[in-house]
C-alpha cells in the first residue's frame, strides 16, 4: 500500500484544467501498488486512477509505460487507459512528481487464485505476449540476469543474518544461472511482475491488468516462469501442480511453447525465484525508517527457489 | 492510512448478498482513518465505503455510531449515510470484523485550510451541534476528562524519553485541568476529531464530514476547542489568530455561544491539547511492531498547549 505523496486541493484544481476531464469531486490515496502514489480520483467526467511516480520508477522509463498501455489499450488488451491532456500529452508533473491519469480499470484482485483463475490468466498472459510482438518501444530489463549480481552485491554481507548461508546459496545459483540461461528464446513485451495484485477478475473472468512499471523488452517465457512462482505456491510454499497445469494450458490455447522454451522452464523459474527473492532481500536488509510500506518475506523465495533446483524438467511443471 | 484486514472476492460477494447493492464491480483498499480498514466499494449500484472496524472501535458503540450518521443524513447534515442491507441492518459481520458499508462522499480534505475553510467549518460544526440536540442516543467520552489521567499513568514512565521534563508538565497540566474543568456548559452530540482530514470540500464549501467513531456527548463547545486546536495552528506552531476568528465567528452565526463558554475557552482549548497530546504519546510510546500506520508527534500538542496555557481569556482567540 502506498501514498507518498501528498497532493493538494490546490493543485490538484491547477494539474486538471490541463485536461477535459472537468473538475475535482473527489480524491483518495488507495493502497495499491508499492511503488508509486496511487489515488482514486473522480472528476465531473467519472472515476479514474491518478499516479505519482515516486524514485523507484525511472522518468525515462515513463514514455515506455504510457506507450504500451496506450499500445494494449489500443490492442484490445484490458489495462488502465492513459487519460491524455488537451495538449495530447498523458504525462505530466504534479506535486513536484511525474504524474498521470488513467482510466478506472473495473475488478477485484484475487489473493487465492484457484486453477480456474490460473487457467484465464495463462490466456490473458499469452495474448499480451502476442499482442505486444508489434510495440515499437524497447526498454531492457533492469531486474534480468545481468541485474541480478549487483544487487547481491549489496546483500551478500547481510545476507546470513536473514537464513544462515543464504549468501553462498545466491551466489552458486547466480554461478548455475549465468552458465545455463537461455539465450535464443521468442523474445517480446513482457510484464514482469504479474502478481495476484496485479490481475483484475470479474466472476472469474479477467477484467484487465494493471501495474505496468516493470514491463521491458525480454524472454516471453520468463514472465510465466514468474506467474508459475506467484500464483502456482500454496501460502505454505508447496507447489500447486494442478495451478500450474492450468496456466501453462491456458497460455498454450493462445500462444505454443516451443520446445526450447519448454525444456528451459524450470531454469527460467530458477531466474524468476532468484530476482524476488533478491529483490526482497534488498528491501529487508534496507528498511526505510518510518516507511509505510511491509516488506515481503525473502524466505517465500528461497522455498520456491528449492523446488525449480529440484525440478530437472518441464514434467515438474505439469508438462507431458 | 489503513488497511488492516483481507478481504477476499468470495467473501465479499457473499457479503453482498444481504444488501440491494447488486454485485461487486471494484473494492480497493484506501488511506482514509487510522482506526479502522476502509474501502472504495464499487457494485452494480455506484460507489460506496466499506469499514472493517478494528480493535480500536469497541463493538457495542458501533450501534450509536451507525445510528448518529443515519440520524444526521436524515437531518440534513451532510455525511456517510449507512446503506442498510435487506434485513434492515446496517451492520453486519465480514472476514470476522464488524463491517458496515456507507454512502460514497464526494469531496477532498484540505490539509492547509485557509481562514474562509475555517469559516465554513465553523458554521458546519454548529450546524451538526443543533441537530445532534435531538439524537436520541448515548455515548460517555472515553478520552474526555476522566480518561486522561488512567492515559497519562500508562505513558508517564517513559514521557521523559519523548521530551525532558514532559511527565511533570502533564501531571500539573491534569491538575489544573481537575480544578477548572467546566460542569455546566451546553452539552449535546460532539465529533471529537473533526481535524481537517475529515472534513470535505468541494470548491471551497464543506460538503461533508465523516469519521464519526471518537463521537460522544460531551461539552459542545469543546468540540469547538478541538478545531481550534487541529485548525487553527501553522505547520511552524504559531497560533493563526485570524482562522480562529473566522471558526468562531462562523459557529456562532448558526450558534451564539453563552458568556460562560466563552469565558471557558481557554480551559477547553488547554484540555483538548492535552488529549490529543496523551494518545500521541501512548501511541509513540506504544508503536506496533510492523503496524503500518506512521504515529504523529505528539511534540505538536506540547506547543499548543503551552499556548492555551499562556491564553487568560477568550480575546487570545480573537473573540472581543
Amino acid at each position: 500500500m502506498a501514498v507518498y505523496t501528498h497532493v493538494s486541493h490546490d493543485e490538484l484544481e491547477v494539474f486538471l484544467t490541463d485536461y477535459n476531464l472537468g473538475r475535482p469531486v473527489a480524491l483518495k490515496g488507495i493502497a495499491e501498488g508499492v511503488e508509486n502514489s496511487n489515488f482514486l480520483l473522480v472528476t465531473e467526467k467519472g472515476q479514474y486512477i491518478l499516479t505519482l511516480y515516486e524514485k523507484r520508477v525511472a522518468p525515462e522509463d515513463l514514455p515506455y509505460f504510457i506507450g504500451l498501455m496506450d499500445f494494449l489499450a489500443d490492442s484490445g488488451v484490458a489495462c488502465p487507459r492513459p487519460i491524455h491532456g488537451k495538449d495530447g500529452n498523458a504525462l505530466r508533473s504534479l506535486a513536484q512528481k511525474s504524474a498521470a491519469i488513467v482510466s478506472f480499470l473495473d475488478g477485484i484482485c484475487i489473493t487465492k487464485p484457484a486453477p480456474q483463475h490460473c487457467l484465464e490468466l495463462g490466456k490473458c498472459l499469452a495474448r499480451f505476449h502476442v499482442a505486444g510482438l508489434d510495440f515499437s518501444g524497447h526498454r531492457e530489463n533492469a531486474l534480468g540476469p545481468a541485474g541480478w549480481r549487483p544487487l547481491f552485491r549489496q546483500c551478500e554481507h547481510d545476507a546470513d543474518t536473514i537464513l544462515i548461508d543464504l549468501s553462498s546459496m545466491l551466489e552458486q545459483e547466480l554461478d548455475y544461472l549465468d552458465a545455463h540461461w537461455p539465450d535464443s528464446l521468442p523474445n517480446g513485451v513482457i510484464h514482469a511482475d504479474l502478481f495476484p495484485d496485479n490481475v483484475f477478475f470479474i466472476q472469474d473472468k479477467i477484467s484487465g491488468l494493471i501495474d505496468f512499471y516493470f514491463a521491458c523488452n525480454d524472454i516471453l517465457s520468463y514472465d510465466l516462469a514468474i506467474c508459475i512462482n506467484a500464483w502456482c505456491f500454496e501460502s505454505d510454499m508447496s507447489f500447486n501442480i494442478t495451478k500450474a497445469k492450468h496456466l501453462i494450458q491456458g497460455y498454450q490455447s493462445v500462444r505454443s511453447l516451443t520446445e526450447e522454451e519448454i525444456s528451459s522452464l524450470p531454469v527460467l523459474c530458477r531466474g524468476a525465484s532468484l530476482r524476488f527473492l533478491l529483490t526482497r532481500l534488498y528491501d529487508q536488509l534496507n528498511q526505510v525508517e518510518g516507511a509505510i510500506v511491509t516488506t515481503k518475506n525473502p524466505i517465500d523465495y528461497v522455498e520456491r527457489l528449492r523446488f525449480h533446483q529440484r525440478a530437472q524438467t518441464a514434467e515438474s511443471y505439469g508438462l507431458t
